[in-house]
């Protein structure tokens, strides 16, 4: 048994899982499950816990302005290793989570009526902040059929006016994880209209049956015009910690790191440490975490499949499986709120993350086995009963 | 020895203070002292630093989007208690620092061209925001010699672009405890013009000689049109942990909640319980902490006066020092590049806190006895030695 297995051990029980994630399971009654918010059941690592009870006995909580260095120097190494990015320390922002750095991205690289492209299913505030933080247009792209980015249909929506080009690589919702060539593909079409692009790459180490995580920064000349966002919420269990980092050229980060400035001064010093040894020391954790959801996931997938009116594509990545419903219901919204009703289990509805997710639902499978297991159950019941009929 | 007396021990080392306050202390040699940054050199409480280790042990880490539930409740009653304020749970809102309240209050009060009346000396952010974040335009009142509220200068200053009119109470840097009259005068004058009041309550603790603080929210009719903002920075030694809250009505509470959520989604988790037990659980901590500050001050300030062309006021409340050094200098700037280069000790320059903070230099005082100490002798030693002379 190894040490990420002590951690699944720790997180057997439901009702400690939902007393402890109040946002997760929001509203739901004592038998709910939820399978909706982006959040791990598990607990973070136990050398983040370690770091974080060591910095509180050791005095290191106050201001750090310029980043505190453990991070950036583990954030650097990571991403020579991991990302095969080759950054400078001041090409590395902390920010306070990925919600962070969208709202960064978007705040500080783009003017009134200005447009990014963003390809969907993806991150809702990936599509919604352009307006909402800088009265600027997100311009929607759908993906190719089987999620995968759809180059010709990207490179006609850009008009004079776009900016940036928006991903989440691994992609929420649809486990998505784009190949070296279609990103090669991407980014020559970046350069040649001159454009930035926005990579959310927060599920980087949930890929499945071999898959390597490419970074679009890491490709030619990339660097210098992507913004990449990395965060700590999903993979290690830290979702109430608002910690990330960035990646972007030097002009880029000093301007984010002025306008973080004002909004919150700097990213918790103390989260700054836990996400150091999360870089550092916490490799088998992910590692365990990922091979854990590769098993939950054949499993998963394998029994809603066996639901006549579901198609379920195996994820490639991260831990949502995002299931086409279009069959059974005529809207993906009524199909969510479905399941909540009959099967008491929690999902969301594939429309909300933009033209891309429409018909499906995306159901978070980064839980316990029981729980899974259990929710399983509920839905393959709930949708069985429906037979052959059309609802909503 | 009461559990204060036992933190200060803990706190004697001043290579200790140094190198947990990189920002403090950012770019003075080994033998320099920093009076500058406004932080406290004093550990946090013991039973914060429990709660953390609590929070970290037991799982309280995940999302929270409606808050904390302890840290609301605490927060309510803390505000019944302490500053008369009867503000519903819908009324208070866990923001990320002191400063991200005043950058929430100008991101969603104020429109381009809108004026906000900001009383000087003060925190820089709060004349430098409004253009910064909304491309309005503060509009500076001095104070009247005595640094108290000058409320025909304030009255004068209204037109009709004034939205709000700001201050900071215990005001940094000035040390100035305004008085439940002049307060009265002040919120007569806003409601009068149909003006909201922003402010900064963070030295709410600070207070001496038996001066009471009053909140201009807690005076009739004022609660509906005050945003006041709170944060555990600067009497707590929390400075690292991004946590504090404030009080405004219900609807302005909900924008600001909806801007914050997209900036960084909430505070984290662990330090919004971090704040709620300094506020259920170490009110022996910021007494002990007061009544040590109230005795440091007095010598502080009356070795300073000793200084043939040194003014300076005992400070009615803060841990600031704010003495007028026009006799010497010329340019308050100069002050404090001399003291930096020929004390070896880091002062702040008055003017930057606005026109009303001309001549002065702002030294903080939050520091062990060993440490105020050695740095009243060099400072005493070093503006001696200017003899009649005046510089710069």
């Amino acid at each position: 048994m190894n040490k990420f297995e002590n951690e699944i051990k720790d997180n057997l029980d439901l009702k400690d899982v939902k007393n402890k994630r109040p946002s997760k399971y929001a509203g739901l009654d004592s038998e709910g499950i939820s399978l909706g918010l982006a959040e791990s059941d598990f607990e973070m690592p136990k050398e983040v816990k370690e770091q974080i009870i060591d910095a509180v006995v050791n005095g290191r909580y106050h201001y750090e302005f310029e980043g505190v260095p453990e991070f950036l120097e583990a954030a650097k190494e990571k991403l020579r290793r991991f990302n095969n990015i080759d950054a400078e320390e001041k090409e590395i922002l902390p920010i306070a989570g990925g919600m962070n750095g969208i709202w960064l991205t978007y705040k500080v690289l783009l003017r009134p009526g200005d447009r990014v492209i963003v390809v969907t299913p993806n991150y809702p505030p990936i599509f919604g902040h352009p307006k909402e933080v800088s009265q600027a247009e997100a311009v929607e792209v759908k993906t190719k059929n089987d999620f995968h980015l759809d180059i010709d249909a990207i490179e006609k929506a850009i008009s004079e006016k776009v900016r940036i080009i928006s991903i989440c690589n691994p992609n929420n919702p649809s486990g998505a994880v784009y190949t070296k060539e279609e990103l090669e593909q991407l980014a020559d079409v970046a350069q040649k209209h001159n454009l930035l692009v926005f990579s959310d790459e927060l599920y980087e180490n949930l890929t499945y049956d071999g898959r390597k995580h490419t970074s679009i920064a890491s490709l030619d000349s990339m660097q210098e015009r992507t913004i990449t966002v990395f965060a700590f919420t999903k993979t290690y269990g830290m979702s109430g910690l608002r910690i990330g980092y960035l990646v972007a050229n030097k002009e880029i980060v000093e301007k984010m790191k002025a306008e973080n400035s004002r909004v919150l001064i700097h990213p918790g010093t103390i989260e700054q440490l836990a996400a150091a040894a999360a870089l550092k020391k916490c490799n088998y954790y992910v590692e365990a975490l990922r091979s854990y959801l590769e098993s939950v996931r054949k499993h998963f997938i394998s029994k809603l499949n066996q639901i006549s009116g579901v198609k379920a594509a195996l994820p490639e990545g991260t831990f949502f499986a995002f299931p086409d419903l279009s069959f059974l219901f005529t809207d993906d919204r009524k199909a969510a709120e479905y399941l909540e009703k009959e099967a008491k289990v929690r999902v969301y509805s594939g429309s909300g993350f933009g033209r891309g997710g429409e018909g499906h639902v995306r159901m978070n499978f980064c839980t316990t086995k029981k729980v899974i297991d259990e929710a399983t159950e509920r839905i393959h019941r709930a949708l069985m009963l429906l037979g052959p009929r059309r609802l909503g």
